[in-house]
């Protein structure tokens, strides 16, 4: 698995910048003076660069949910029980969930992941059955996961990212969906940022302070245990992480490796790009930031991948709802790169003629 | 034409708070940690206190752009000569210019309005012409408007969005073009913020150092020759402001009037923002700012307004481009609070269950 894991990375290249300037002579040529639409510019040339195409196609776009329990959920973490993660895979195959609704307005598909879920689905219509464990293991007893484990579940994401890109998929998003899975988050954000637990580590989807406390306890009583490092990314999802970060980590690979755009989310997402830049720091070309989450580690992580993100409202609920509405402002920005008419086209004078 | 504009101001009512919770109310019984939506969620239940209905419909969208000249330009304040804006005008009516693309992306119409070019378009196919002037005259010599042209205009953006109620528009926004407009929006900035000048003017699309200098002198000298004061909004738009920022007040005051939300872009669009507010200030609550201006005074203008933008795209172009993509996450969040399960509809623990 090491091995397929290292061609995967092997094929990702940086952007070649040369693509940028072709993409903004383009821009420079439209009825509009330059640079004035700031950030949908930006978006436009990246897509220019990561597609190494001149007028590509934005038209399918796809939101891939991974979704995983936690072992750690029994150290009482989290402001919900874990059941919720196999009721909202539930609620999303019905259509009724946050990403469902984000995901037809912006006119991305929602695939459902299911890549550790402590519950036996069965064959329910909709759902990707690609269980690596029925969730992790409570990291402050044991590693979370194998390093076998670790690598699958990496897989299973490279895997979810070819066959959007044989199914004709233009432009990716990941989400996450697992109670209890900011913890592993934050606990990857201390390993990859360097920066201590209480940077990084917020309250979750609202837990009160003395349930903070304990979850900083439970991330530096794990970290003391496993002692994971930036060196060994594999390593350290397999100490610490959880699934669904190694399956947003995989797809964040294999979207690179498929010159394919992926839109990050959240918190959740951010820790699978951390694991994924430590794996293959060219891989980070291929993302955009698409929301800075409330969580106040989200910045951090942001900060250390040097990405700024194109959305801040204030959101904090995962699934991939951030990196939807991220879909459709990089859809205005191709849009605007093919569909705006030049100078010549519509006969405007340009400034200082 | 003034008792007209009385009529119409007579009918704005501030929101009922009532509205915003029982919006709330249902907001937090859809399956996700409460708030969890953030701004969303905000824009959800502030289109339900407008429209004062629990269950709103979001359909139909639509931009409106006012062009109109300035007489001004003849001081040498813009980058771009005065028949930019009328060729942009031809470019808007056949589909090339940045709004319209931003509008088929959003699924919103674009109405152009001539509500003052100095150019005659003739009859010209999806033109609105309802010109008052062919533009303003330059304030710098004599008053941009008189009273009566700058009633007509708010008259005419009052009818376009009477117009926009009859054929069912559930949404509006507001764009501008007219080459040199920025002068008058900063000198309107700076009657109704009461802030100096050199702090509410920017660098429009792009001059130096020694234009801005210049410019800044043209907008003080106007202040001093024609003395506008917040008192007298009417006064104000006739000494230095200019056709389309008051068709935009007007359009402003007519959406308020008839409970649809309006959406504002940029620089231009918030002058006649605070022309509204000056002459209805309960106009404000049917407000959403949609994007902060890279001009540094629109920061200045929201703030008087009280009004927090929902993107920060670094971008300057105006034509309602800003408005188009905040009208898509208002309609994100109607759709979610109209479309998303509730727990109990989805069978889904609520927090602490």
């Amino acid at each position: 698995m090491m091995t397929e894991l290292s061609q995967i990375i092997s094929q990702i290249e940086p952007l070649d910048p040369t693509w940028l300037e072709t993409a903004q002579a383009r821009l420079d040529s439209l009825t509009k003076p330059r640079g004035s639409l700031g950030r949908l510019e930006e978006l436009a040339a990246r897509y220019v660069a990561i597609r190494r195409e001149e007028m590509p196609p934005l038209d399918k776009k796809r939101v891939v949910v991974f979704a995983a329990d936690h072992g750690v959920v029994a150290e009482g973490v989290s402001a919900y029980p874990q059941e919720v993660t196999f009721q909202m895979v539930y609620n999303f195959l019905q259509g009724g969930a946050g990403i469902n609704v984000l995901g037809r307005h912006t006119g991305a598909q929602v695939e459902v992941v299911d890549i550790g879920v402590n519950h036996d689905f069965g064959s329910v219509p909709g759902l990707i059955s690609r269980k690596v464990a029925y969730g992790s293991r409570n990291m402050a007893q044991e590693p979370a996961l194998t390093r076998e484990e670790a690598l699958r579940a990496l897989l299973v994401g490279v895997e979810m990212a070819e066959e959007a890109l044989a199914s004709g998929v233009d432009a990716l998003a990941a989400g996450d969906m697992g109670i209890g899975n900011t913890t592993p988050a934050a606990a990857l954000a201390s390993v990859f940022t360097g920066r201590p637990v209480g940077a990084v580590t917020g309250r979750g989807t609202g837990i009160e302070d003395q349930v903070w406390q304990h979850k900083l306890a439970v991330i530096n009583r794990a970290l003391a245990l496993h002692r994971p490092t930036a060196e060994d990314p594999v390593g350290a999802l397999a100490g610490v992480g959880g699934l669904e970060i190694a399956g947003i980590a995989g797809l964040i690979l294999g979207a690179a490796a498929a010159r394919r755009p992926l839109l990050l989310d959240g918190f959740i997402a951010t820790a699978g790009a951390l694991v994924a830049k430590a794996l293959a720091p060219a891989s980070v070309d291929y993302l955009i930031a698409a929301h800075r989450s409330v969580e106040p580690g989200h910045q951090i992580m942001l900060d250390s991948l040097e990405l700024k993100p194109l959305l801040n409202l204030q959101m904090r609920l995962g699934e991939g709802t951030g990196a939807a509405l991220g879909l459709s402002l990089l859809e205005a920005g191709v849009r605007i790169y093919r569909d705006m008419a030049t100078f010549g086209e519509a006969g405007v004078a340009e400034q200082g003629e």
